[in-house]
Order: structure tokens, then sequence, then C-alpha cells
């Protein structure tokens, strides 16, 4: 049984489980770094405790630091968020040596799932589709053209000891690969000391489609997916559940994988699936699992009607999942938008500065979480999500139209944010229709704003 | 098809009409008082309009004023909000004469609505249960016992020229009516010259239970029932959707009688019907039916999904319903409680001044409709309700803890409210219980504050 809960994190997300401890009647303490004695978590909590000096390494990642304060704090238990510790298999393993209960999986489902190669040969023992690529290197072209009968095309030819995007080329047929594949090998040898090559299906237009799942350690249950193709350098801009991409029978076979590979590991606490989905096809490919909550978790809630902050600590308290998947069920649409401090008309260059203005949104459907404050300085140590816009509504359409209506009402100042750049995304012809795939956004960022939906034109045309 | 939208109406439900309006596409007007320029309605309405001096009688009571500036500012719909002229027959009538949309009721059904006793009949003619009663005034003892066994001890003998709870005697049994018969007769002929007396059944425990329709002049459904036991002085505090005291087959029979009515008039509009219900026997009576929105949409909102004012303005502009009634659900729990600007440790005495500080609650299942804003003075001039908390979550149960949560992170500096009082009734063992009648909050606030649940103990001993 959990009384003490340690939050070693900062942010909204730190607000956001102390709001979860307190509904579940739990002592909240925030472990927080020098910077972040005056944050709103810290605020709300019931107590707070200083583990190091603002850079992160001294502080939110370190290890033997966290540990010595919740022991010190007679803190039980031990909520790591996201980011920083949330997925560290060390940690997980300090925290339970010294006797605490850890939010999330063990450290062995982290260790194993964070490791791409042993994800992905989990995934396939538990029958959910992957990427379709060699299983080993290849070696001459003969095997080559074999193999890619099996991947199919187009596809790409990876450099094993790549990474990052560096090492790859892409074959549109077997006559390309047969071109491709002796510069591919003689190119990472030279680049990496190593000239092995894998070939992988080259998805050319794929969405980014996650299943959220949680388990108790014997079952699981999903609460359906998350729609995150629009990012900007691999982050995560705006989401949305349930995707507008999919319909209700692959959904169901979606869904239904995740929580296949959920219970193949025996997995316990709150987890996403992410998957790369084919549109043309209608195929799906887990990519990796994350094992901790989300950023974007609100969309679930808001469609789901569950709190998950409240039952991945419940389920690491020993409680069985008390839902059934049947209980789970899909009502509306609802749209997150990420407030980062950024200006994004000066290549999202960090914003820094006080709020001296601040008004939320509110009345029907929006949903604020956010660490800002009137007075608050942001310090420059962190990333820059400051505040998530959440929306829901009864359809798609609708949520888009309260999203607008809510980025028109909240106000803030003291440093410049994405707020206005999601004020025109939501006009843009594009994302009202729901077609986009990962690449959609850097596109559109790179045209220029003149060629966007004016958004007051849009709104007096309405 | 409407356009342009004239809100008569202020404070919080104003700027919620505003905010629907906006929704829709729709240009929204506020016509306000002079008192009302600087309020938040005003300043995110597309337009505004002043319609007379502070006194609502010169302003949003005054007919020819409002109608004079829909014309100027070329509405094609007016919208009454509550209160004010919401109910009134003649206004609805002059919107239409104007040739403008009331969005509402015909005047005729807010006329036969209005009055009581043609209530009553409309009801009984639909089928719907009323309070039971003689249906005309007992002459003689002997014809009193006889009604008396039809309509049920314990009864009420009522003068019919009484009212406001004046010249009204209680018969446990017929002993007793048999004595208080001819003292209640010669007391209401001295008291109001007129001896006739009604017979009327005593609800000994009643709650007050309403359920939330809306029709398009053809077709009506329900969105199930609110429970708005809590009031004090007849003014509804704390409202809930569902209702702890009924069951599923109670709620179903009780909501069919709604809809059944409200086909019977052929209502168009979101409507309200207030029943008593008897916790006793299982049996409801209806007492009258609003013909408007109400201030406790919103929990009904946050548990069906769907947005009332959205719908109403829809159905005033003749779209025909697009919902069947099993596609209106229950989901969870809400919860509202009404922020009034009144000083509960002094008689509710109303309290005014500017807000000099004000942090809303935020976070997963809270949602705020107020026209507060920092920096607002409020005018003397008006009602009391400033704010409009609302929370909303899987149980009741867990409703009541968010609502605690969110009351401990609302601050309003500037003048008193009723926030901390609802912070001590959500503590209290009968409210947690879901336990209490239409006179329980009278009861509970008559009690010293020490016999109430300590908050901080409280919180302590989770």
């Amino acid at each position: 049984m959990i009384r003490r809960l340690l939050i070693v994190n900062r942010g909204e997300i730190a607000l956001r489980i102390v709001r979860a401890a307190r509904e579940l009647g739990l002592v909240s303490i925030v472990a927080h770094s020098d910077a972040d004695v005056d944050t709103l978590a810290v605020h709300q909590a019931d107590e707070a405790v200083c583990i190091g000096p603002a850079q992160a390494a001294k502080s939110y990642l370190n290890i033997p630091a966290v540990i010595e304060a919740a022991r010190n704090c007679q803190a039980d238990a031990v909520h790591p968020g996201y980011g920083f510790l949330s997925e560290s298999p060390e940690f997980a393993r300090a925290v339970k040596d010294a006797g605490l209960i850890f939010i999330g999986p063990d450290a062995d489902i982290i260790d194993r799932m964070g490791d791409k190669a042993m994800a992905r040969q989990t995934a396939i023992e538990a029958g959910v589709p992957v990427v379709p690529g060699s299983p080993h290197a290849v070696e001459g072209l003969e095997e080559a053209l074999s193999v890619a009968e099996d991947v199919g095309y187009p596809l790409l030819i990876k450099a094993a000891a790549g990474g990052g995007g560096r090492g790859i080329r892409v074959a549109e047929d077997a006559e390309m690969l047969t071109k491709q594949l002796p510069l591919a090998k003689s190119e990472a040898q030279s680049a990496f000391g190593d000239g092995r090559v894998y070939l992988e299906r080259f998805i050319a237009r794929a969405r980014h489609i996650e299943v959220q799942v949680l388990g108790d350690g014997k079952r699981a249950v999903h609460f359906f997916e998350r729609e995150c193709s629009l990012q900007r350098r691999r982050q995560k801009m705006f989401e949305e559940a349930p995707s507008p991409a999919i319909d209700s029978t692959i959904r169901k076979r979606l869904c239904e994988s995740a929580v296949a590979l959920a219970e193949h590991v025996g997995y316990l606490g709150a987890g996403t699936l992410e998957y790369l989905f084919d549109e043309k096809t209608g195929e799906f490919f887990f990519i990796e699992m994350n094992t901790r909550i989300q950023v974007e978790h609100p969309v679930t809630e808001m469609v789901t009607g569950f709190d998950l902050v409240r039952a991945m600590i419940q389920v690491a308290a020993g409680e069985p999942l008390s839902i059934a998947q049947n209980d789970i069920t899909l009502r509306g649409w609802a749209i997150e938008m990420r407030i980062n401090a950024e200006d994004p008309d000066h290549d999202f260059f960090p914003s820094l500065g006080t709020v001296k203005k601040l008004v939320w949104p509110t009345g029907p459907g929006v949903r604020i979480d956010s660490g800002l404050y009137e007075g608050y300085k942001m310090p420059p140590f962190y990333d820059s999500l400051v505040a998530k816009l959440i929306v829901w509504d009864d359809s798609r359409e609708h949520a888009l139209t309260r999203a607008g209506r809510a980025l028109d009402e909240f106000q803030l100042q003291g440093f410049t944010t994405t707020a206005g750049l999601h004020r025109r995304l939501i006009e843009d012809s594009a994302v009202k229709a729901g077609a986009f795939d990962t690449v959609f956004l850097e596109r559109w960022l790179a045209e220029p704003a003149s060629n966007h939906a004016n958004v007051k034109e849009v709104i007096n045309e309405q």
C-alpha cells in the first residue's frame, strides 16, 4: 500500500501526478532541483524536497540523490513521470532495491522494451506485426534480392552501424537494389567501419499511431489509439484521439495487438505501443514501446473517461485491474496542442521570460495541464513544454472548432509560444481533413506563412 | 438560418452562449446594461450593444429596448439565457413579431407551462404523475375524508388563496383531518377572505430531481436527470448528475415521463421538468417545467457529452433533432458547485468588490463557467452567482474527491464567496452518502460549523 508518493519530475507532469496523488488520498512529495523551488507542482504538493542543482544530470537524473531523498522523506513509492529517469532500468532497480514501489513496470521489462532489437523480437513472438525487414545483415546480391521479395519494395538499405537517419538508401525496385547495394556496403564500411547492411520496408507516407495500454502484470487492457503524426524533428506537436485514419476493423486489430504484446511480457503499469500505419495498405507495424505515462495521455483520458495516472498508481500498488476491456469505450474526439515556449518564426528558438499575464480558456470541453502561473519565471535548463491545451467535443470537426475558440481565449504575456502556430495549423485544409503523415508538419512549416489559411479571414467567413 | 445572435443576458451564461455562438460560426452580439460594459462576455463577443441603465427593469427586462437593439444590430435571433426575459411569453412574442427567431419554445408553450395549474393539467393529460391532491376545493368533512383516502396521508390542507407557505396545515390521519379541517377553513376565511381549502399529499422527505429535455417541435429526447435537492431558500447551491437516489428502473420511467410531456405539447428547445421524488415510495411527481436553459446544465453536458446550448440554437434555427434517444448515454458523475459572492458566515449577505487575484483550478475533469477575470469590478445590481465550478469523474465518490481538489486549487481575492462552504459541505457524511432531501442544506447551515467535518483533519486522515 502506498501512503507517501515521491514525484521525481517537474512542470505540468509533476503537477498532474500531485493531483492524482491528492485524489487518491496520498501524501504528495515533489523532488525538485534548485531551479524549480517556485513551481506550481511544488506549491500544490503536500511536501517538497530538493534533490540537487539546476542541471538535470545532478538532480532529476541523479539516482543516488533521488533514492536518498525518498528515504529521508519516508516515501513508499516513486513516480518518475515522463522523460528524465522514467525509462531508466537502473533507476527502477534502485527504487526497488531501496524497498520502494516504482510506479511503472519492472526494470527487466524496461530493459527489454527499451532495446529496439529486443522489443522487435518480443513483438514478433507476440504475433504483433513489425516493419518487414531482413532478420540478419544481407551479404551477397542474390541473398538481398531474395530477401527483398519478402520485404517488398520500396525498401531501405540501412547500415547496421548507422543511426539517426545516417547510412540509409532507398531502393524502389530490384534494379535499384542491384545498383545501390554495393554502394551502400562500401559507404557503410567507410563511414562506420562496418559494411553490414539490412533491408527494411520503406513506408513512404506513414502515420504515427500509438496505443495506450494498462496492465496489472497478469492482464492488460487498451484505451484505444492516439494519432501523433504531426511532429517536428520527431517531437509531437499536436495529438488527437481517436485517429482519423483508421476504421473500426483496423482499430480493433491494432489495439488487440497492443494488448497481446503487453500480456506477452506480463506488463504492469501504463504503457504506449507506437506503430507506423501505412494508409495505402491498411497495415500497421510496431516500432517501439514507451514504458511510462506519455505527454499526450490526456486525449485518451478525455475520450475514454479513465484517469490513467490514477490507474497506473493503483496497479503499481498491487491492485488488480478492476476493469474489463468492454468497459472502455470511445466518446467524442479530443485534441492536445502542445504550448512550447519557442518562437516558431525564428526556427523554434527557445523563448524565456516571466509570465506577466495568464488567462486560460475555460468553459465546456477545455482542459489545461500546465505549471504556469502569473509571476512564474521560466528556468533555462529544461524542455520548452509549458502547457497542454486539450479540448474535447462530440466530433473531430467540433473539437477542431473548439480548439480555435480555446486558443482565441488563451492569453499569455511574457514570452513567445507555439499557440499562434496551432491557431494557423487547425485552419489548414489537410489538418481539417485529417489527411497528414509524419512529414506533413515539417513540410507545412517550411512553406511561407502567407500560404497558410489566414485565421482572421477564416473566422470572419464563418 | 441564424447568422447574427443577440444574447440578452449577462455573467457566465452570456459568456456560455457567446462560446456556443462562436463554435457554431455565428456572430455573437451581447446586449448589456450600462453597468456591464466591462464584462468578460462583452469582451469575448464579436459585438456588443447597450440596452439601458444598470437597473434590470430598464435594460435586461426592457422588451422594447431589446427589440430595438436587435433590429439596430441586424440580429436574426435572440437568446435569452436564464432568468430575466427567458420565460416571458410577451418577450418571446415580441421577438417573433419583430421577425426574429427566439431561442426557446413558442410563447404559447411558455404561457402554458408557466401557469402552474395549466402545467399540472397538461402533465395529467400526458400521463405524467403530479402530486396527488383534490381536483377541486373540498367542502364538507365527509367529502374531505373521502378525497383523503385517494390522496393518502400525511396530507396538506392548503388554503386556495394562500401561497408562499402560508395557510398550510398538516394532517397525519383521518382523526387529525377531522380536527384541522374546520380550523383551516375559518383561518383561510379570516386570513385571505376565502375559506376554500384543497388537500394535497404531503411528501415529507422529498428530493428535487429534474429531467433535461430537448425537442424540435415534433420529437423530444431526454438527457437524464439532475439531482438538485441541496438548496437554500429554494435556491440551488450544489447539483449533480445523475441522481444518487434513483435506480435504472425509476430513471427510465422518470425520464420517459418527461419526454412524454415534452412531446405532448410539441416542445421545441431545451427544457427542464422538475419533479419531487419520494424516496420512501419510489414515486415521483411533476411540479413544474422551466422552458429555458438552466444554470446547472453543465453537469448534464459532462455526463452525456452533448452541448445543450449549441443544440438549443440548432433546433431554434429549424434543424430537426439529429440524435436518437439511444445515442444519449450516461458516463461517470458530474457535480456543479455554485460560487456565489455571498458571505456564508453572515447569513449569505452579498459580498461586493474587485477581483484582485484569480486562479482557476485546472487539470483533469474540471470545468469553469464564469465571467470573472482579474480586475473585474462586481456591479451591485444583479444576482450573486459569479462562477460555476463543475467537476467530472468516473464515479460519484471520485467526483466528490475531485471537487475537493478543485476547490483547494481555486484562489479568489477581492470578495467572499461560497467556495469555502462547498469545501465543508462535500466532507459531510450525508452528502458523501448522497442521503439528503430539499430541507437538508438549511438544517445543515443552521448547525454550528463546529459540528461539520473539519476539512483539514479530513484531508490529513486520508
